[in-house]
């Protein structure tokens, strides 16, 4: 008898060693800039756990999130897509198995999960939820309509291109407030127009099911992430964002957003120098442009000034040879921001700004 | 009704998808040379799954492997501690869950468990079993006959300092086959003793629980793990070497084992070259030495001759600069391999013959 | 007086410094295999030093080589271009002062030097000289005579797209051998189509002025280099390879050559296992491909069966699912490597041959 | 002749090509923080070139420098060592060579050079000349006293452990202001003991001959640099800064620096957040602790509560868990930074002052 008590204690232990995110493990923080008084959060709204068709057990989406820097995730297993037999739980334990690792690792953990269906509808998460329960329903528009009751957000995963009547439906019932314009690896220039025409919020998420292949994020490697441009770091706060539109996209090298916000994140990211050196016979200033963003930003020029190509490297400084002419130093230079998305193939339009000597 | 049906496919894709291992995914070979006319194996006998105190489904453990070069695994989640109460399955589910994965991905997979109990005795591991489930056991030493009476491969995981009866009991009833040296970071020199005293085998172990941290194995951050050398690939060789004792230790920078093992490695992986320049002023030739082990060798000069310290790079070529004495060219030089461990605190002698140019 | 006598003791100490190449320093060996009874010397017979418009002390050149896993270079620097008045010496001067670090090092070094005009005609690395400075001549076609006085082997540098007189009476008189196919991170399909028609032999070279941004070379971040295939590592051999056009050239992700030197090294390089494993209801069987070359394999489906793309990554496995067809698997999978280049745009065809199980 | 006229465009090109320092390449920032009301600069004042012992022309230190994240820098090459008879060019060359690219890349570029002599009494930079070719002296103290002339500041370069009477001359007429207490790798305790004993100043230099090992500062892998905190970025601040003993080291892991500059990094790099989460079961709060430093802050407990060691890894978070004592969260930890060093052997003692929730 007297080992089984003490394996009583063993699993009190195991159960802290996995409980509480990686305190031992390190965040690197990834620090895209708060822009127009909103504070920028990280977020991931789309994943997977054993609960569902995921490979992982719950705790350890809220560590992977903590080790690459985000602040808020949703884990949103299937209601209807449920492989391992072996794991048994209703619809809400993924969130009630993560949410002391949540709070001690300080992220926001939002509960959620997916509708699934064939195309049409397809897929959708619902998020905000205070019980995933009730959208367990044979009737899609009914586990919608579930979702809706209870304030969630609703967004429409992965989407195929055609736009279906059920889908107008959700939309005319208040029901529909986002789009993934990014899933993993794949953007959809399809639903960047969709969010555009119909003022849905643009979404950008992980979707992932495996264990996260990186330890951290760097410019180069880095989870499909939404940027939520909140008024605090609160969930209330959060969730009124979304339902607001205030979102860009992170993929790949590429940001995915409104002009508005594309532009704000660039200028408060991006600073030129004063040109500390001219030369007379090359006609030309030089002028450092320092880039603290974690994205590349690749400009192409648009005016008659300027180097005609600058890619601005994450988090460095890209010295600039900037052309003088007739005796005079060029203080506005145009350029398109290629890989600064305001619209499927549509960069940014920018002017440097060259502050004078 | 129709909603239900199609689920059932994506079910089925969903379970295809997470099913056999990685395979849009890579492999990065080790490579440890084969010695003595036997095969080298890259083994790790001790890791967990959701079905017990680990963080990740079972399939996860023989993507991990692949991907990180290993050639055999055993999952070994423990019989007593089963902290997920979601969690269903008798203790055969990790490995049957997992022997798809490993076939269609060409890794070895051993059926093993782990008995738990508070030391004495400890944690022990079975593996090679054919059914996990008669080790359900409250009585310690007859779990550990159960194993034994199916032919199981025993050995003593993380082992406190001391040695107590129960072990020396198990010992006596040939029960006992093996001690871990090696635990994830941990290296055990009271173990290491044990084996050269007892003619107990050398284990090193990751005894993972977390997803795996890495996406390959690299000189500099690896996975512990055993070098198991084999007559074939087959899990009756791998077997037949484990009993035998034909292991070595791969642990942070350091291979631990007998002095034959790490001896045959090291006279298989490293090549010295003719001298190819000799200067008469310095004194001195000059000799290529390739290192072709995914280890750095680290050599203390022990003789008259050569360079006081070493460090031969894995997988890179190190000049050496030899002295000539009187005219008279070296050709053997006296070295120890501080980290090719032959004994705690005690490295592998060597002799580095140089050929005559 | 005394301090002064101490110098030169210094002096002295700083040139052994100084001298032979970094022996404290370590070779990460390339490795692209010998193949058809040649041995594949990794070489650069293009680079520059302070002594031309270089940036580096000649013997720099020799220690980024073998640092960088290089077999044999030439220093060419400029007969005519020396924009630093500070730099006295002759022409032969990089040579001499390179010579004791490349017998140190193992390098072969190659006396070279680059001959520069306006095109027509260009500018032409003469190399395997003996004496640099009869090349030193205001008529160019007296400093290409001059070189093959010396029976040097002459190429074209970064040739531009058009052919003028000026080569065809240089290739009539038997003055021309090669033409640099790539030029650092330039590669001209023009001058491939060249070496294809007139007989010339492929180059592949970096050019270096500033100081080599890379320790070592991997598979995504290397020199671009020219392989020859000699008989042995003597000058005499190297001489002989490139005279008779036995070369290929690495550069980026690609490699470029006749197609039986691509295809040998394809060969040699890459090995379909025994099909391991079985799916009757996927009706596949699963392989892996082991590639051993130090460069990815982009591999596109040209036949019926097999994955339609498929990337060996470089020193690594990939694990191929491959269909089986009425109960029969397939044993010849036709495939083209797109970054196997046997003329501009032309990828190499290769059969995959999958021994049976 | 014409091939002549149109190579003197080619030099001119040539020219431009290596002439102001990397504007196709990136420099990516380090940033210590300010300190104090002073801006802090990065800067390395012991370097060499072809014209002394050194393997790189003079801009190479300048494009090296601005790559790195340094601000100012000095080329000191040796009066007295001149092993490359190829190379002349007078003392100031080196100084006149690079500052063109100095001025384009904005670094800030100190003329400078080493005395050298056999110790008693040995090696001196001298920095902040006019002119470096008075100091072309047989006697040394002379040409100490021609580096004092032009208000030089004179620093006592890699010195052996023994104080001579001829530093005590020196220091007695004012004419030595510093020692490196860090030269390249090496440490010297008993440069840092003079430093606090003397009122020297503390220098850190990398003494750089070969090409720069590397593309980045990074927290692993930097040069030996020393901060000097300035009034602002010009040549006078610099100046005035070092003659006032305003200075840190960084090498390797470590800070070195007295304890007012080394509170100061603290405090403004790390920052200790509100706690977030309180555990009344586990008697901790939870609270995230960023340092934006560049460098990993080793941390040993010195009072009663918190974790024993902690590593606040550089550009990172970490999760302190910090206990309660009888319901009363702890406000204020007591710790001695062990790789902050205010003396040999002497961490900076530290209180981690927790914000109340």
């Amino acid at each position: 008898m007297k080992p089984r008590l003490s394996i009583t204690l063993l699993v009190v232990l195991a159960l802290l060693f996995v409980g509480p995110a990686g305190w031992s493990d390190v965040r690197y923080e990834v620090d895209p800039p708060d822009i127009l008084g909103y504070k920028t959060l990280k977020c991931d709204f789309h994943m997977h756990t054993v609960f569902s068709d995921g490979e992982v057990w719950p705790p350890v989406r809220v560590e992977e999130a903590w080790r690459e820097g985000l602040d808020a995730i949703s884990i949103t297993d299937h209601i209807e897509i449920k492989p391992h037999e072996d794991v048994a739980g209703d619809h809400n334990r993924p969130y009630d198995l993560a949410v002391r690792a949540a709070k001690a690792s300080n992220i926001v953990l939002v509960r959620g999960t997916e509708i699934t269906r064939d195309t049409p509808p397809g897929h959708f998460n619902a998020i905000f939820l205070s019980d995933n329960r009730p959208l367990d329903e044979e009737d899609f528009l009914k586990a919608v309509e579930a979702a809706n009751r209870q304030r969630g957000f609703v967004f429409y995963n992965h989407p195929r291109p055609r736009w279906y009547d059920v889908h107008t439906k959700m939309l005319e019932n208040g029901w529909l407030h986002g789009v993934e314009v990014v899933n993993g690896g794949t953007y959809y220039p399809h639903a960047h127009r969709w969010c555009l025409e119909k003022g849905l919020t643009m979404m950008g998420t992980s979707d992932i099911h495996d264990p996260a292949p990186r330890r951290r994020t760097t410019p180069e490697n880095h989870r499909t992430m939404t940027l939520v441009f909140t008024k605090d770091s609160s969930l209330k706060a959060l969730k009124e964002a979304l339902f607001e539109g205030r979102t860009a996209i992170w993929h790949a090298d590429q940001l995915i957003g409104s002009r508005k916000y594309l532009e704000a994140i660039f200028k408060a990211g991006v600073q030129i120098g004063v040109p500390h050196y001219r030369d007379d016979d090359e006609e030309a200033v030089w002028v450092e442009a320092r880039n603290d963003l974690p994205i590349d930003v690749r400009l192409e020029r648009a005016g008659d000034y300027g180097p005609r190509n600058i890619t601005l490297s994450a988090k460095a400084t890209t010295m600039l040879e900037i052309d003088i002419d007739g005796g005079q130093e060029q203080a506005e230079l145009k350029y398109v921001a290629g890989n600064f998305l305001i619209g499927p193939e549509e960069g940014l339009p920018l002017t440097l700004t060259v502050p004078s000597r």
